[in-house]
């Protein structure tokens, strides 16, 4: 039996912080107290005047994707290191099938892609990027067997992953039925496409024109369009990548008037901005080419920052999904050519410090709830995942918020040659990394084999998330008006007003 | 030459009231003037302590329109008759082709209608329910030669009339090159369809179901999606039937944000509600269904009306398309066969004056500027509608501020057999109204032959809408950042990471 | 050693629940855990499919208060007796000095009178009415030494408690010194005083004039007043009463723009409505007359439900102060004269879980959090109150979420004779209230002596309120320009400008 | 007789724009129409390709005024001159008493200061400084005999001019007794205040201090107290100089929720930022101090333009009140003593146009109406100023839009020796001034007479701004309810419940 005991820290959970040892056996906790005693053989690990926190969860990474004619660069491998490195312990990557591909085949692909190299746990959503009964019933196989509880539905890159209303809607109305929660990448492609050839008409080839073309109205306008497909059918969404501060500001309101929605902004969000578009050097500018864009406004970081602190907005992720310079330049004479993607899974725990706690904005339970806990809950991980408890899996980062570090592409474990934070010094560095109750990084050191990471299966219907969604169904259906029949007089047809070329209107209104 | 003087009473303009007499000459506003004299031979009437306002427009009727397996009840003559009595001496009503059919042809389907029936002026809005370059071809000679410089589109009726977002932005883009004000109805087409399935399902078959299956969400997601659509391509956008307080207020945030756009609510949402659909009388409750619909919350007419007030809302109409009971009758098993329409033409002055000007939100020139002068600004009828000037078309009505009358289907001139307004007293009365200076009621008698009425056409690119569109074409243009060329290595698929089993994201990213 | 076994029940707690037995021990929760087993002589109670809720906290009542020319009816003994059978286990009432009274005097008359009374644990909050050096000493004491890390002021009754911006600042200066919350009872005296007087003058003397002279405006303008002013110092605000929309907008929108602000709407601001003001019977409408007064739009009770479910609104309260039918006859010719407050001590729980819960608003553990846990964490009872956890007080209820219960004066233990929730059934009824390892209630019966329950005293500082709040002071405070100071001219009155006449502007700006 | 003739212009209106020629005789147009005949000797002005408006009115400006130890560099002479090279031809003023001084006698003093120097028009504000009796009948007696009838009351400088609420609540009810329009500067002294001292208190004595001390919330605050007090006795409201997107926000929520309450940006709050504060050089950051500030946020005057844009906000001022940099250096040690005040009266019309209308913002004739039109309204000047109408005073301007000039402090008119927009390049150039009918300004060089200009008085009850107030007065009174009267018993304190300590709440609720 392995053990290790974390002593003299102060373990913070999302709700309240408190100073007691950590015993962990077996990769899992077994003991939360003060004074905890060990057995001979156990490795302690002192954590006095520092921070045990449970490992991040990233949410949303996109590790060795096949995409723009290119791949990310960050494999299973690196990526999952560099994750472990930035104090991340799980990451929730896609399977994305292409249109009229299988999701269980894409499900199995990635797994065969990610098993064998993964040194953190993982799981998988999977994206939607078609309709068809088929997908319908794959995506309950997908739920009921292979442990997906959650499905991405794109309302942008037409004609390559885009769905339209309809099949958002029916798309919701299956993640309801088998339990899962829905996820959307909200942009209008519409808008996109058609302002993509504008700016290049224009002769806007660069990055600034990937902003240009779909400016923050084209996020805000889907984010509330899929909110109300969503609350038609009563299933619970998740907004992925929230960049601006007028889409952040529909889920806010959202959230508000009673709907069950939750918005994720990454690292990049929260920590740099869309100015780097119009900056001189092409390079530069390419590779903060992402979707939706960074956004020019600079009061954008500090605007998400408060939502998220205020829980209007829940989760923090990355959308991790790399590609080097030379990978960037198959657009360098075109902005749509751009591969899409950004770093952040090493560095969002650090930014999401500086930036938040630091500056005073959240204290250290709501780190911990921002960067780990809710995810665990909304993507039914929680409590094996996203809290420092008995029986949890001990997944644990010993924090240092007193000590700094700054992010460079030179010193970071991340495979891309460059860094959208570089030269930011941040507050709050990983000391110690935990992987199921393995040191798996300590003193600036990897030490975890690959396929150390385990898939994890997630269960349908997180308590979390479908509490409020069943009572609803249960006490918010309507009733029919109970009335006398009509009894009078029908008429179509008025005679001498319809005249024979009458041409419209000869359906059902609504239902046709 | 035929001369009318009306003398003594206070002219009430959009901007401000003068104490003048208002000579009129073959139709037109010859001199206004403290103590006009007129020649022997003219016509004097005495307003002494009355109002004298611009003739009301009212810039959405559907006079005899088929509809739904019948046709509305009010046609050209008794529609135009009871705008006269009530007011109102202009209407425009919608031309409507089929989804494939020409709209050159319902242009003169509907001249061949409305023509030798007509008994005030009135105009031709054109709908486009589907999209082809004929379609496009049609829109710019209607604009160039018909007099048509608006085009509405629906965002509902699935199958029927909807067109979906790339149309709309089509449409857009067209409106835009030919100067004409684009309208929409703005309803998610697809959320009420299968609403209606669902209310249907549940055994919901009366009027209420109607409102449940497209509530203010529904209304509300389309007004923000076609205010972005039309502002991607930087075309004035006008919202036709504004009927709840959320949609009214993401017109109202769009404006305040600098958008081109202008919502029209209604005299039956700013004078009544929602709650009659669930009014235990089945014909009671079916002659309220409309779409959008009325909304049940109560306080939904005043909000509205504050905005109107307040210049967050632009005009106000009817949408005036009346069904008898028998007619509204063939939907009395099924809510989604209702005919949809309610009436209006003859009540909108005295019930926005009534709720409007008495209630003391908006005062008598407001009150002139949204029943008038901003439908003609829009709509480009002005100067020679809506503004009592010199040059202008002698449309006029004597209106009593404080004398009180009480609406009823058993006295209105409206052809349908009910009126949602039933029983309301409102302050302010038309006492003559005065069509082109001829006296065409008075003293609560028509007098006033079919055809009187004259169709007017209106030249695109009015002023009051595209002075500030053509501005920003000039100034809000982008330009190319001015950047050295990459010069670097570019990389597509880099090896080892890229599997042959690749299947996602070959293509472009959005221009595709 | 007294022992108690709560056994089979689903224990909530405010971020998950859990199915756990509850072990106790001489008061204390001393374990939880799965088949659990307690030594010989354990009193073992049942809860299989009933939840194990810690016991709910009322952080705002008015027990025997002496007000209006009379005493509310509920005393210390009667009122926590009522908390008690409603399943509330812990009060926080407010001593209230005179103007020129001492803190500490009022404190320690509160304690006399409740010692020996109350059944329930309580603590208190002392109310700041006026301004001296005494009283900043005062209060500093009382933190120190007496446990109380909480004051009120009060922004109305105008000459009696109200006190002026310049105290309210000095207050919230001195509450952030000796880390207490600073708390505000937030409506414009000024406004409300005058309005009275016009109300009388216009002849409306019965109840609703208590609305129409406070309307919603002058709650909102204080509650952005007291916000502004407590964020000008860095000091933690807490909202009491919150009763309207507007009032709890403006709360939220300051907690998104990162303000240390926290809302308590009370059971009767989410009960009930201020149409009430309008009944008929005289005695109706005054039972309802309390400050700030229930709003009369009825949609606010469920928008603050909203607000309450999604974190813009953080507590629940009662504002608990009773007066019997012949005290509010005191006012029956003047509505200023009728002594202010309602009842809701005993109902809070199940009046919020039916509408809160059962409704689909919130889950079960959100209702934990806002009845239990948040006041808790805010008035620094946390962990010893607001989460059943090893080593915390024994405070639980057991809960029967699908029982239902109806809410009448006739049945209630609350000493008053009139509950403004007359005749709403609820879901949600306690079956069984612990307090402090006691069972108190059960089957409907309460058994327990004056004097059990315990004063509670609070250390300053809360960590849930005060992280937030000494980052900022570290991190947030501006530092001065580096600049070369002036060198040039420097001239006052302006030869030949300056009249001799000149009177005004001769003081220094802002600091004078 | 002298006459003029302005040929083959595009004469603006605020509603719409027409190519007229306009005849002047003796100071009044006399004519508009196409193609007009003058009689020999009448001068004639080429306006071909260019277009004529409405003069100017500033209704915000403090000439010569004797403020923190000095007095403001441009006099009724110099500023006039200015206002004219602008395209300014009318000022209003503002006459300020010290505390305990008389109002007539203010007026008599500016009436004593302006007469003789001043080259345009001119009317005067008078300032409330303080409350009386005395203060009242002379409010009453300037609206009455004198002119005046708008007021102005101070929120902030402190010990200086500022008034409470109970004061501001009874100088609002005595402009709407009056029929006199109130005017607040709306910034929280107390915050000021105690702000001040700590900015000072950190070592922060430079110009940015003057801003840390008065956030955007300050103001904020201030503006919603203000608008909540002049609705409680519906007063119409007018907030001069709004300088931040929150208090402008404040303002255009009320105006949408029916409020009569009117905003007025100035030409610095919509032409620069706050960021100058921060300059490297005193005397740069000096010469922008002003209350309230110019704000940091650089999106400010883009935000502010636009909610002028949509009639959210009404009127554009100045608030020119200009220090040389020898008398800003008063301050030099000490922010708080850099006499407040900033340039404009010149440059107003030119950074308007450039900003708003050569931007798209807003067209040629939401120009006019926030520079001219809309001032005459509420200040009740209109039509004698503020349209180009027959019967009107001859006050216009000859405007080139395309054609541009920068400005600079060595070219302006303006006697002060900085200008905050130096270097702006501004399309939008007056090439002729036109006051009474008198060339004053052409060809860059002014031509008038010291005490051309004359003083212009101001009945009260404007129409624009009381038509709606008195309507409702008239609607909107509450009524009692009617009740049968309380029969039943009324006990005062309650035996045994009320300790012989008790020492509270023996007064009256309210009206105390």
């Amino acid at each position: 039996m392995s053990r290790l005991l974390v002593r003299g820290g102060r373990v913070v959970h999302p709700d309240y912080s408190e100073d007691v040892d950590v015993l962990v056996e077996d990769g899992l906790v077994r003991a939360l107290g003060r004074g905890l005693r060990a057995p001979a053989g156990t490795r302690v690990l002192d954590a006095a005047g520092k921070l045990v926190l449970p490992g991040g969860i990233d949410p949303h990474t996109h590790m060795q994707l096949p995409f723009m004619g290119t791949c990310s660069a960050d494999d299973f491998l690196r990526g999952t290191q560099a994750a472990l490195a930035g104090g991340t312990t799980t990451i929730i990557d896609f399977a994305i099938p292409p249109r009229g591909g299988s999701l269980l085949d894409a499900f199995d692909t990635w797994r065969r892609w990610a098993d064998p190299k993964v040194c953190c746990d993982y799981s998988l959503h999977v994206a939607v990027t078609w309709w068809s009964e088929q997908v319908k019933e794959e995506m309950a196989i997908l739920a009921r067997e292979k442990g997906v509880s959650s499905f991405k539905m794109f309302m942008a890159y037409r004609d390559l992953f885009m769905v339209r209303d309809p099949e958002l809607y029916a798309a919701f109305e299956q993640c309801k039925e088998i339990g899962a929660v829905a996820q959307v990448h909200a942009e209008n492609g519409d808008i996109i496409a058609e302002g993509a050839k504008k700016m290049l008409a224009l002769g806007i080839t660069g990055p600034e024109g990937h902003e240009l073309c779909r400016p923050e109205a084209v996020e805000a306008e889907a984010t509330l369009r899929a909110i109300t497909l969503a609350d038609a059918v009563n299933c619970p969404l998740y907004v992925v990548h929230v960049m601006s501060k007028s889409a952040a500001t529909v889920i806010a309101d959202a959230r508000r008037d009673g709907k069950v929605v939750y918005g994720e902004p990454i690292v990049a969000s929260l920590g740099t901005d869309g100015t780097h578009y119009w900056d001189k050097e092409w390079s530069h500018a390419a590779h903060h080419v992402m979707s939706p864009p960074l956004r020019p406004d600079p009061s954008t970081p500090g605007f998400l920052m408060n939502l998220l602190a205020n829980d209007d907005l829940t989760t923090t992720a990355t959308d991790h999904c790399t590609f080097n310079t030379c990978q960037k330049a198959l657009g360098k004479d075109d902005f749509t050519k751009i591969p899409n993607g950004v770093n952040g899974v090493e560095d969002r725990m650090s930014v999401i410090w500086e930036k938040g706690v630091h500056s005073g904005k959240m204290d250290e339970n709501r780190f911990v709830a921002v960067t780990s806990t809710n995810a665990a809950k909304i993507f039914n991980l929680y409590p094996r995942k996203g809290r420092i408890a008995v029986g949890s899996d001990a997944d644990m980062v010993i924090w240092d918020p007193d000590a700094t570090r700054t992010i460079s592409a030179k010193t970071h474990h991340q495979a891309v040659n460059f860094n959208i934070f570089e030269g930011m010094e941040c507050h709050g560095v990983p000391l110690v990394t935990i992987s199921r109750g393995q040191v798996v990084y300590e003193a600036g050191a990897l030490s975890v084999a690959p396929g150390h990471g385990k898939f994890i299966p997630r269960k349908p219907f997180a308590e979390y998330v479908y509490k409020r969604i069943r009572q609803r169904d249960q006490t918010c259906t309507p009733t029919p008006v109970e009335r006398a029949p009509y009894k009078g007089e029908v008429i179509t047809l008025t005679s001498g007003q319809a005249p024979e070329d009458t041409t419209v209107g000869t359906g059902r209104q609504a239902t046709s």
